[in-house]
């Protein structure tokens, strides 16, 4: 997989984030996974999540990861943290519980339920090791251009902007300014090749690169059920072995299956170039 | 806008639902709506939601609803409910309330919280005056079917399946067999014929029409945002004389309303069908 | 009710809040129970619970409120408030709604799960019609003490604030400074009689007082079931003619009944004011 | 504080629960912790906390656990799940991957948001594995009684109920006949003392023994600061070194170590056997 998301054009790599299995592995799995990306991963950087409800955890996996060549790691906040000032001091104590690692904050309230006004990001952001915030909030499009309004008006230390949100506003928030994209879309080459469009000022030619993935996008952003049809995807695409979860998770259904080999089929008449799927 | 919905091929309407304004209205606004609704809805039957935390106002909107020529009432259960079977009692009591008039349960777990399977919606079918489902549970494909089987196993009494959330995913719930779709989304003449073409075994066809919109159904599907992007374009194709939100509600920022025009510019060259916006 | 609270020594009555069955009225049911309150309290002044998802319905009822002769309205915030700001933002708008009615801010996030830090309720305080904050955090007792600091800073405009939580902390929120405490215990006079006692100087003989009702407020404190136990605790005072609850609510169970009758008897043999139970 | 537990009367020991430090520690420090407790509780049976958001986590600890002789695990779901089928299909899950350990099934709604009925609980209780319930809900004491009744009537495999919740409804629980009490509160002897008396058919002996105790109870039940509060009291009675809490986790105020110095005051003053404090 990593193999195949840098040579779709990956510019670097995360893992261990939310949206995938990383609760689900023990402590041993999680540095074999690790260094079995990063051997890899070719030279290009890496990001771990290391998101617990404790410091302990979170620093001890932050420096292992470090120790096997991460570039950076990734902090969410847990769910239960009472208003914005909660949210800042545990925040700030994950920080610290890291550093010296450079830090990716993700901002994902669908997730764990914590809402982070831009103050609060621009407060985090003051961390001289906070490198990247990963916007995935919902909507979320008027707070990338908020924080970007605090950036130019010397209001907020300038971080990185990286979308994710399986790339479901990819045009828009590149529009916006984003600085990247840090998602795990099955068709990884779709998000660089409409970022560069974008970059290039041609925005028609990437909404028509952009458009014919979206049926399949919005099918992989549906919480829990998102990410078996994601893993079933890259089994088709022969980028995984096995499209199965480990339990607990859910199981695609017949039905469920058929439907995305349909978004599959359809989607390789539109966009040729996804014609590669596995035999 | 009763008028545009139904010209644009409407069977029925539904108001005040859970999406939109109802919960801002006071009693006196929401019955001069539901009048003025029906009173241009040229015959169509109208759908009147009256889900509330208690059964008073509940059986007291339903009593007038019925009374002004409602065809049925719509009744989603409140947050809180712990546990399957406190949803079960909560809603049999709500069916109660509102007797005799005929009633359609509204499954949509992310605006509640409230998590109905399979087997309590079929103990809520079992009531003779449960005439619908309006299906909004996300992911929910697989509970369609799920329910279509007890049907077909005689293990559920029959009740007809609509699909919501905006139509987003219109083509596969109507390949499982929906009954009809039921949401608001700003060109209903587009639902109408996506479900006849499926319905006329021309799912190419369906989806050439479904897919043009599909970023724009994306961007009405936000919590919060969407309805102000819907009334927005309701309001750009002359349906609506304004586009405002009643307070408390979003305001559209300026960079969002020239990203809602711009999916609106480029929908008119997929789907010239939409070009009749107002000057 | 009115009659028996005003006997108890309280000074003034608050109707129709979260806790009790506000919610289950009509709104026809609503203005009538207020009237009848009015007509029975004996010039006590009432504050009038108007909390509603939309600032219309708050508008209205706090409209009829002030006009049948109540003193202020109280507002708690809605759940699905997206952080600091948004909750400033909402209630800000719902002063406005109900202005000029004078109005009590209700801090309870466990009922709608927003958390107001002292600083939002510093915000709101500036509002000249805000006269009272109802302090329900839990734990809160050193958010009482934040915001007294921030009074005597001048960091803040002076408002009231009472405690609530059926009393479960009266000892040491009158002790931290509140003003007053508005809940609805079923026996009212302990709580005037501890404030009372906590004023002058005497905590211990106020323990006395207070400690003997906890295993009652204990019992009435719990969500759902609390309700249902402080009305058969009325009723058994013959302050109220029946114990039931409205539905949708639980019913106590033979065995929970018998065991508030234990509370009740054991409280007659350690407070003997509260022995005139009804027959 | 294994010894002092244990002295206390303890018949038995659980560690790395929920409202403990457990998600503080990483990997090695738990295993640490576990070694210590156990090489210190004197030959008491000791249940160990396991719960994880994935199973992998869960197998690992309970293997070590038991590998070093604990007694069996404990299991709470974690928050997220749909309704009652997902709860019950992931905690059986859960008992595949710690088996063959015998395990404690917690149920916590108020950390988890998860709704056990009684139901769900039966089939859970149906896995020879499952040993006991620590019964959490609340309120909880009609759960109680229900699951006694499906015992009695051949409807569910009998385990043992346990109280838990900081012994705040011990007496009740008691007599509606659990087979023990598994909750950390700070003065354990009193919790044995209690249980031995309604036991014996003294339950006036039980609640005057109890209530002393009640106004501590419901400090340390307090979300969040009531940790910090218990481990106040047990470094004020020497059982613990420091009553600091690892970060992030709330200090306690001036005002709040005053308040509790003062609730143990008047505890010694009423329950002569708690004036063992530390110097």
């Amino acid at each position: 997989m990593a193999e195949a998301y840098r040579e779709a054009g990956a510019a670097s790599l995360t893992i261990l984030g939310v949206m995938g299995e990383a609760p689900k592995l023990d402590q041993d799995e999680s540095l074999q996974f690790l260094r079995c990306v990063l051997r890899h991963a070719g030279g290009l950087p890496a990001v771990v999540g290391v998101s617990a409800p404790g410091y302990a955890p979170m620093r001890a996996l932050a420096a292992r990861a470090m120790d096997e060549g991460a570039a950076a790691v990734m902090i969410a906040p847990p769910p239960g943290l009472r208003g914005d000032d909660a949210a800042l001091a545990w925040l700030r104590g994950a920080a610290q519980a890291v550093a010296p690692a450079p830090w990716v904050l993700q901002d994902f309230p669908a997730a764990n339920g914590v809402h982070l006004p831009p103050r609060v990001i621009a407060e985090l952001a003051a961390d001289p090791h906070c490198v990247m915030l990963k916007a995935e909030d919902w909507p979320g499009l008027d707070k990338i251009t908020a924080l970007h309004g605090m950036m130019a008006r010397g209001e907020m230390r300038r971080i990185a902007i990286f979308g994710g949100n399986s790339g479901n506003f990819l045009p828009e928030e590149t529009a916006r300014g984003t600085d990247g994209v840090m998602t795990g879309y099955a068709f990884p080459e779709m998000l660089v090749a409409v970022r560069n469009l974008i970059l290039a000022g041609r925005m028609d030619a990437a909404l028509n690169a952009f458009e014919p993935h979206l049926p399949l996008i919005r099918a992989e952003i549906q919480p829990g059920l998102g990410l078996a049809i994601r893993k079933h995807v890259l089994h088709r695409r022969g980028i995984l072995a096995s499209g199965a979860l480990r339990a607990p998770g859910p199981r695609l259904t017949a039905e469920t299956r058929a439907e995305v080999d349909a978004l599959l089929a359809r989607l390789a008449q539109r966009d040729p170039a996804t014609r590669r799927l596995a035999a």
